[in-house]
């Protein structure tokens, strides 16, 4: 999904440029996971980031190409984040470790935020379709983080169960747990749900007879 | 929630005022569904509903005031359109024809507009501490009435987990599920997180020894 970025007319970056238009993205994507897409304007951002009208210009045509470049490094941020964890997603013990990397953040987090990805997608899913598909496709990503330790335990006889329908599975419950949690502001759904597909994965772990 | 509407002066309403109030809130509710939260603005509202500024302002002091009144009609809306098969919740089979109705629910919707309380949920919960307490407090309710069966089940003897975790964990997985629908415009996501609590929900049922 990430492409080199490149100012608005076309030019690639100077090393210079990279950084600053990184500063936008990062302000712009912290002021929508704060306020929701909409309350968080262009001169918001500009104030957040520390840079002139023309300078965001420079960078972006409009609000919808910083829209996308948020997307993607909310996508990025959320892979990175979880990487060490996902290389361990195929044991119980990696699936329960993540789970509680997960309910810990949300915890620091006071419940706050959501899904930075989810909460955009939720946001631009019926009025914005380049958006929506660009949401969908980060999340196909995070899937396949899921999917590929799923399908390593599949390989190894460890798992009787569809690796492609239990990833799935799992990252609609977390989506939900999150969406829940931040809502009441309490971690419970979250654990709740991600312990319930936890449960449920392990009940398709073949038991030696 | 519900309390007798009354005009935003506070004096109750006619009966033909509470028609044209109660057909504002279907149109408010229609659009912010369709569009948004903050695309759909109170002169769109005036328009779809047929009246004038005037009379929207006679019945909802502010678009707060509309915001509240239409989650709480997406709320009514919901759990009415689901009642018929809520009382059947206390059955893997009539769990299964709820899982049935949700889906088919979301074919003939083409995968749009996600869950109504959800998507207003996730766009409130950052900048809007009385909207968001209204969501969740929506979403207690429906959680109240899937845990009704599922506690029904577990004083008969028919399920021997805990009905509340396993109620709240089904709507986390209805919500992720309707949530990467309405982003991928396919109904897998909902299907494949439903049948796997439901499949969890019946690994809890014990088996005649």
């Amino acid at each position: 999904m990430s492409t080199e970025p490149r100012q608005s007319s076309g030019k690639p970056l100077t090393r210079k440029g990279q950084q600053t238009r990184q500063r936008i993205v990062a302000a712009a994507a912290q002021l929508m996971y704060e306020r929701g897409l909409t309350e968080a304007t262009l001169e918001d951002v500009r104030a957040a980031a520390g840079v002139s009208g023309s300078q965001i210009y420079h960078y972006f045509a409009d609000k919808q190409a910083l829209l996308l470049a948020v997307i993607d490094y909310q996508t990025q941020g959320v892979l990175e984040r979880q990487a060490p964890l996902f290389c361990r997603l195929d044991t119980l013990e990696g699936l329960r470790r993540w789970r509680d990397a997960l309910v810990e953040l949300q915890k620091r987090l006071q419940c706050r935020g959501g899904c930075p990805i989810g909460s955009l997608g939720s946001e631009v899913a019926e009025n914005n379709p380049e958006a929506r598909l660009a949401v969908a496709s980060g999340f196909v990503r995070w899937e396949a983080a899921i999917r590929a330790g799923l399908t390593a335990m599949h390989a190894r006889g460890e798992l009787d169960g569809d690796p492609d329908d239990l990833a799935l599975a799992t990252l609609a419950a977390l989506q939900g747990g999150l969406l829940l949690t931040q809502l009441q502001r309490q971690v419970r759904p979250l654990e709740v749900a991600l312990d319930a597909m936890l449960d449920h994965i392990e009940a398709h772990v073949p038991r030696p007879v």
